[in-house]
């Protein structure tokens, strides 16, 4: 069933739009005291993430509380390398970290893509409930990491500066690491075709860490295994079109490419200017991004400014030829857990109010 | 003095050259053995950057090793705001650090650009010590951080993820950053041009953290004083050019623009096809780069085959029309501590034998 709101749909599929859909990746977190409340009764992070009680209240927190254009399900990037058995923890003050990383030619052997159904059922019972909270009001977008930003996950077993276990993989034995990023394509689709299944409504595929790629590494180990996934999604559900975005942080470089592998929209970190990356494959995909989460710590009038200044960058979205090209206005990365909320209800209002003013003087 | 062994001088100039000359970023670093001793008899790395017959030491010892095409002196990075009374110090498994971070208008009045001959006389003597030691067989490369790069660590104070409190400022106050900025752009230029002046024959800019910023803020707030301070570096000394070198390690975005501040050669990370941005600057600017440096870690067939690849993709640096495009092989970023020494020996063997078969091909 189509949302009552349903402008981040239009806008991803390039349809007309009386303003500029906005979210924001990682609304649903720390920056918020309602989530951070949460947190504590559930005790630990993981335990949030795998309540799907849970998982919905803080999914529905930022659009109880902000005119949001939708909701993205509240998860964690690395329930698919759990599920395979690597043994997912959280050390205090660090990142995420495997208990058995992945390094060796029996280590790939052992992996399989997990039946989502069987071990991940407890992301698909979050998005139905977040679907049912959500009453129809807005679209649910779920999500994957990319086959290769579990893999670094996957290889370095926790956070990492140089990408050192990983590249070595790939520079010394790039058929062990095509092994498992075959593993990841498959593990991947599964689980958003289940989210699709499930209720989710969009897709979005994050590719954090395809960025530290070489040029040529990129498209071979990161880009190819996007590709894979895009074309094994379910491209409707119940009647109704589910849109796919693709995320490349660092990825300006090679927007033409990421366009091309079959996704509805493609993610712009800060360094790309909206306007050229339009004219680069804006006849193609819709854009999502792309302001710097730090602009949020500029006060309202900056705030406000930016926003303005990104969507004029984008400009019009209505082409001359009556086409339209997409924008979903988002950040360029995650939300900072030291963002202040009051930021956040200054951006969506600006990018609201200004895009519809947009549209109207051309 | 020209020095015997030019290659560089001529690939920053775009002349004729009979092969690809090579460096590499960090190469007087802790993946060598004989680095790691004269570190040990300093005692620590701050003593060993302040004295300069250490740093003279260190300078020589890769040239000893292998046949590279230029020293670089052997410095840190953060000399210049040590010079300004922040105190600068390295904690224990950390980074560097400063005790008096720059983070209000106060701090920023108090800055100063210093005089190089007065505050930083243990660089420029390692700088005229470095080139008696070379006795004119290859050039030595003289560097600075970038003004914007130098401001995130004084005003972050060391180590960040998310550049926070840099980018709170310039957002919040943008007139606070560029004040300091400008200390920093005068502080810079006088720093490489004293450097200059001791005897240094190429000037590179590290702009190690300019990719951090969104597409507008970077050329405002890095690029706008790397402008200034390659206008006013010296162009030449003794009757010689010095080429100067800028690199924002992420700035593949922003490469036409780099190219248009008046510097001789453009430092590309491994994101950027070489090819492509050859293409696009090429003929403005000398390019220096490219490899990852973790291609260092898949083995000697892997570097020949890399390095091989990186050659083709820039192709034969005489232009159809008789001109010169120039090339100097680098890594993208700098060499890993973990690097196996024998893989550099490869590479610089590769890069040598490689490019002057492919001049001989067309």
């Amino acid at each position: 069933m189509r949302p009552h709101n349903d402008t981040l749909l239009r806008a991803l599929t390039r349809q007309p739009t009386e303003y500029t859909p906005i979210w924001l990746m990682r609304q649903a977190g720390r920056y918020l005291p309602e989530y951070n409340a949460t947190r504590r009764r559930a005790g630990s992070f993981l335990a949030l993430a795998k309540s799907p009680a849970l998982a919905t209240e803080v999914t529905l927190q930022p659009v109880e509380r902000y005119p949001l254009d939708a909701a993205i399900l509240f998860s964690d990037i690395l329930t698919v390398p759990d599920a395979m058995g690597l043994g997912l923890y959280f050390a205090d003050g660090e990142g995420p970290r495997f208990e058995r990383p992945v390094r060796t030619e029996a280590d790939v052997s052992r992996l399989a893509a997990p039946d989502p159904q069987l071990s991940l059922g407890y992301v698909l019972d979050a998005v139905r409930e977040s679907r049912r909270a959500l009453a129809g009001r807005i679209p649910l977008i779920g999500f994957s990491g990319s086959p290769f930003t579990l893999a670094c996950y996957m290889v370095e077993g926790g956070a990492t500066d140089d990408f050192r276990a990983i590249k070595t993989m790939l520079y010394a034995r790039p058929d062990l690491l095509h092994r498992l990023l075959a593993v990841n394509a498959q593990a991947v689709a599964d689980y958003l075709n289940a989210q699709i299944e499930a209720g989710a409504q969009v897709v979005m595929i994050f590719d954090t860490w395809g960025g530290v790629l070489a040029d040529g590494a990129y498209q071979r180990f990161s880009l190819a295994y996007m590709r894979e996934v895009v074309q094994r999604l379910a491209p409707s559900h119940d009647g109704e079109r589910v849109p796919s975005i693709v995320f490349t942080k660092g990825g300006g470089p090679w927007l033409e490419e990421i366009a091309a592998i079959g996704c509805d929209a493609v993610g712009l970190d800060w360094t790309v200017n909206l306007g050229a990356a339009r004219a680069r494959i804006g006849g193609r995909c819709a854009l999502q991004g792309n302001l710097d989460p730090m602009a949020l710590f500029g006060g309202e009038a900056v705030v406000r400014a930016e926003a303005t200044r990104l969507l004029d960058t984008f400009g019009n979205p209505r082409n001359p030829d009556g086409t339209w090209a997409g924008h979903v206005f988002n950040l360029g990365h995650g939300l900072s857990q030291h963002t202040p909320p009051e930021a956040v209800a200054v951006l969506v209002d600006a990018v609201h109010d200004y895009s519809r003013r947009l549209r109207a003087q051309s």
